[in-house]
């Protein structure tokens, strides 16, 4: 089957129609009607080839939501017209350690990416959600509870969603713990969402005075602009958990300092430029940790989506046309978005 | 009372003969006829002051062991000619959350080490243990009970054998386990035979083709060589735990490439110069953490010399006349001591 897609041929070359094939469903396929793309940093990245490695044709997209189009034999969990999801992944190696855990995103033998992975499909790598259909193996297919209405403000929970979901649940971040969420941007903004909704206390770091009140609306408790060194000292030796999703090279050592004894500071960004080098004596000094965390499994980003929808949580989005696509790059690397773009991918029809 | 010490009058100036007054056994002190000293790579940075903030005269030393020679009116867990110990620290606040945990060395309101850390007493810093006597709080004073012939092996316990100790059970290093011990000094000797103890599976890494043999005697179960690229990429992905005793800044990566999901890289030591910044990537792509931890509370050091007298541990040490002091300082920093310089205290009589 060929599907309209937009994507690049090329790492200095603009996004373009583009016609796609996808697979027919094998026995245990979820086809999806593609409604909406959220659009991720690591699209741009991915597209223009900055982190290296891209193969082209690239379509990028992992945040995607729609309907259920048509379904394999073996298939029990999901018919045709469910709401469903897919997110950063679509296969893994089913039988490592971590895929056992169910944290198929540390999977041993590498999980399949969405977009720019080997696979037998043609042409040979995965292509995202930047086009009208997916096929998906069933493992890899989120159910999406939220009312359609809500569908579009569901896509960013995919990718967005579960990378601030997973260590806030890893760390045990709830009521009684002070957590602080620095940045807020497509990922941030949704990590306070959840990190108040866990129950917790929530503090907001911006460099950005004018995020103040915005961050104030998401749900902070407070809001601390980071660049202001005394607001910070205020907070000193007192979060339980800070979750950094700024992926700029930025000092680590500010946020050391605001942490509890047996405190951990995670990062979800790579730097294109590394971090100046963490002060190891404020980790020493009361047993902190600077740790990482990359996305979130399968049974967990079903826990967050099921956790959203009981609590109604979605993103905050900007809904674009896919011929705005690079007009949205350009918003997004100067961080005018609040807080994500999501494509209507009814537009790929022309 | 006055008893005779070895100390330094400024950074520029060796070790010298010194009369330094201790103060009258209060109602819950105990006075300590010091036996031994071990020599602690903090003892000469300290005394140079090259992390700056020294007091001079500055006597350094806290890796005590001796016999109770008086002790206070309201002291009833030490009685006169009990072998004891005192480690880095002589005090804390006794009443914030760490203290009230059993840790004080993360005491919130700073706790006050065995020298170098303003205090009451004359002259108003406190002055360790390259002295005849110390009189100290009965709270942080530990019991020895190693036969006494083992005495002098003993006193590397109370920093080297907790620093090490500490971390390894945090992390909960034990049977089923794989840790790395990284440098085989005067921490890392103490790590490699304490982890063996604990019952994991140890690798001991050193830059040393040299200590391969003896890395194995102290109870590693392999000795990888970490300038041998070959033999670390064997390791990838496979540590639970790593505890890093090298202060000198290196290369962290190395390192957390071969941790496993959710492992850890813990750092004891403050580099004088950073280590290179770490790869993030490396952090997020498996979970882990780099950390870091500071010797241990009080408890657990008494349960660390619990523990190495049922299972008959010791540091290894070269004994030194007080004399010696600043050649086992040049050697030490050659790393030409296997594995611990400890001080006969009788020789300060002169």
């Amino acid at each position: 089957m060929t599907v309209k897609a937009y994507g690049a041929y090329a790492a200095d070359k603009p996004l373009e129609p583009i016609a796609i094939a996808r697979r027919a469903p094998g026995a245990h396929d979820v086809q999806i009607e593609i409604a909406y793309c959220g659009v991720c940093h690591s699209d741009l990245h991915q597209v223009r080839s900055e982190w290296g490695g891209t193969i082209y044709p690239c379509v990028p997209g992992h945040e995607i939501v729609g309907r259920v189009s048509a379904v394999g034999d073996d298939v029990t969990r999901f018919a045709v017209g469910d709401l469903v999801g897919v997110g950063c992944m679509v296969d893994s190696c089913q039988h490592c350690a971590s895929c056992a855990d169910g944290l198929e995103q540390y999977c041993e033998n590498g999980f399949t990416g969405t977009y720019n992975f080997p696979t037998l499909d043609a042409p040979g790598h995965t292509l995202g959600g930047y086009s009208q259909r997916i096929v998906v193996d069933d493992k890899f297919v989120l159910k999406v509870t939220h009312p359609e209405a809500q569908l579009a403000a569901v896509a960013p929970l995919l990718c967005a969603g579960i990378t601030t979901w997973s260590p806030l649940r890893h760390w045990q971040v709830g009521p009684g713990k002070k957590v602080g969420i620095v940045g807020i941007g497509g990922l941030g903004h949704m990590g306070v969402k959840l990190a108040h909704a866990l129950g917790a206390q929530v503090v907001a770091f911006t460099t950005s005075e004018s995020k103040r009140a915005d961050a104030k609306a998401l749900g902070a408790d407070e809001v601390v602009v980071s660049r202001n060194a005394e607001e910070m000292a205020a907070h000193a030796g007192s979060f339980d958990f800070i979750l950094d999703t700024v992926a700029a090279s930025h000092d680590l050592d500010a946020f050391t300092a605001l942490l509890k004894r047996d405190g951990t500071l995670t990062l979800v960004g790579v730097p294109e430029h590394a971090h100046p080098s963490p002060d190891v004596s404020a980790l020493i000094f009361g047993r902190k940790a600077i740790a990482g965390s990359l996305i979130g499994g399968i049974a967990e980003t079903q826990e967050m989506l099921d956790f959203c929808a009981a609590h109604g949580i979605v993103a905050d989005i900007e809904m674009i046309r896919i011929e705005q696509i690079d007009e949205a790059y350009e918003r997004m690397q100067r961080s005018d978005v609040k807080y994500r773009f999501v494509i209507d991918n009814a537009t790929l029809a022309g």
